[in-house]
């Protein structure tokens, strides 16, 4: 793949680093290569050395003071042998390195290099801001929607995985994500009435109707998530979105809310309402405090169409994320009646993370 | 945390770029920064830009004619106020490339910073080379023994981490790993005689001693990974490290081979035999033979001292690696005796990938 390489070297040394011998170490390995190099020395803060190749490879090396070396490699190429000069060139610092600090270098690490502007991205990060590689080899589907930006790329181990405005939704691996939103197989959906809001990947639609319900009514606002799911995820959905009506479903390409409150207004009940939309808002500042708005809004209306023994499934999000998670559940005790909820977390193949904080709520009043 | 903090900031544009008017547009966005600048124009391969601040951060920016600019800012910073001046400065970065191009950006990718050089290391490549970012908070235990160096990580999804050699082992989040080189459940262990080669966290043979079996062998060489993990992987191990002699279990600090040899020579014979020395060899390559001599030599030795409808355990490796994968299925067919074997995909919290491909393998022979 076409695309520049980032590489990285890292060093720490045992002491304080006499920065001007490391420099003078260093500098014939890249000056070997015939690179040119540029030195600006900060004084107390070291050396930073830029080395250039008339290829338009680059390195920096930059020396801190108190015994940080840091080497940086970028070259754009699309062949393996630019890939072999840049780890003969980062093998030959560590040498050089390890000659000259003996046993003093306390920690030597090599990161695996970073491709930066290929056609493919591999790089998407955790809910909680940590950086993942995923072993993406194909953008299967790439589209704007008037929502949002629709991805579809392909994982040679998770299979295809649909990312919404770059946040991972669910991946063709992620069935556990699907039976733990749907109550990791201990409810009984046959012959009851189901709501799911969002779902536009298909996942909960499919496992569901197998299971015989009576009706279960899917409403999702993005056809063009539809669109690529029902093409590109048929691991996920397999032939229940090629129609959006079937013998016990439906599929309403609408905004949940005026449903909602149509359902509410109508007496229309349900046994089971599954809030699939999105994850728990991240941020916990106070301009954010709609976003909760919403999120309690979407609960209280759930709650207004949910029969008397009814159940209310969602996910909550990355564990890691106490704050947002401990707000989530001061939601729930701020509905317009009491409830009791409980939790579950679920390894999810995709995210990489123990993502899914499901919350299980029972209705106690009307 | 006092580390270098490595920022990226990458721009993918609709067309090929006018190099200099790139430059002239971002220019001003560092100057007033008070930043230093230095540029180095390769004509056929476009723009590097160095930017030098007088506190020891720096910024390059790298702009290929084909239409990709990459910026890197490196700031070394134990304070929160250095990580937001580096947020500013790329989002200055990002508005002006965006008012430039208006809508002729085709994407625009800010990876999470990079911490390098910090007391806590967070990056743990996967088994097929890819970079993974763990939560890691707290370094708990790291000490080279005469083996490999050991490390154990505290996580805050994973518990506390092992990573042996710089590779992840076991977290104490992986319950689902040993479950699975056990045999998923269907096994009864009661009564039995099981050989545990390798397994110094103590995760299997915690397990199986709960099953009441005749008598568990363990077989580690190392002594200082159990005493490693006796103290800080207790949700993997419990107790069950604490002696190195239980009423049904032993633990051996020895080398396995020699052990297996003089059970075989013994007639000693085991139920199960579980091998959780390490993973398969990674590389193909010819000079690695040795490697997979070595792997052939402990199951030829294990079906040795095998009952006749005993069965071994292992782990494949992670799934995409489909070579190292095959090879090893090849090894099980060249062993002195003809063999069945089963595998399993398993998806492990922590390594954060689809790992232990089990083989189970059942005895055909004497």
């Amino acid at each position: 793949m076409a695309a520049a390489r980032h590489s990285t070297l890292d060093f720490m040394l045992g002491a304080t680093a006499d920065c001007n011998a490391v420099l003078k170490a260093l500098q014939p390995v890249f000056q070997e290569q015939g690179m040119t190099e540029t030195v600006h020395n900060w004084e107390d803060h070291g050396y930073l050395a830029t080395y250039i190749k008339k290829n338009g490879s680059f390195a920096n090396l930059r020396i801190h003071p108190h015994g940080l070396v840091l080497v940086d490699l970028q070259s754009y190429s699309d062949h393996t042998k630019g890939r072999e000069e840049t780890d003969q060139l980062l093998n030959k610092v560590e040498e050089r390195m390890k000659e000259f600090f003996h046993g003093n270098l306390k920690r030597v690490k090599r990161l695996p290099t970073i491709l930066r502007g290929g056609v493919i991205d591999r790089y998407w990060p955790t809910a909680d801001g940590r950086l993942v590689e995923y072993d993406i080899d194909e953008v299967v589907y790439d589209e704007d929607s008037p929502f949002q930006n629709i991805k579809i790329l392909h994982s040679k181990q998770f299979g295809n995985i649909l990312i919404l405005s770059g946040d991972v939704n669910l991946a063709e691996s992620d069935l556990a994500y699907t039976r733990a939103i749907m109550g990791s197989g201990k409810e009984d959906y046959t012959g009851k009435e189901v709501l799911i809001l969002g779902g536009g990947d298909g996942g909960i639609l499919y496992e569901i109707v197998k299971l015989k319900p009576k009706m279960v009514t899917m409403v999702e606002i993005d056809q063009m998530v539809i669109d690529g799911c029902k093409k590109y995820m048929r691991k996920t959905c397999g032939d229940v979105l090629d129609n959006l009506k079937g013998e016990c479903y439906q599929v309403l390409i609408e905004d949940c809310i005026p449903v909602l409150k149509r359902y509410a207004k109508e007496g229309r009940m349900f046994d089971y309402v599954i809030n699939d939309l999105t994850a728990v808002p991240i941020s916990t500042s106070p301009e954010e405090d709609s976003t909760w708005e919403f999120l309690r809004l979407i609960l209280d209306l759930s709650m207004k169409v949910l029969k008397q023994d009814g159940k209310y499934f969602t996910q909550g999000n990355c564990i890691n994320l106490t704050d947002a998670l401990t707000l989530y559940e001061e939601q729930l005790s701020r509905l317009y009646c009491p409830v009791e909820f409980s939790k579950e977390i679920v390894c999810v193949p995709s995210y990489m993370e123990l993502y899914p904080l499901r919350l299980r709520k029972r209705r106690e009043c009307v």
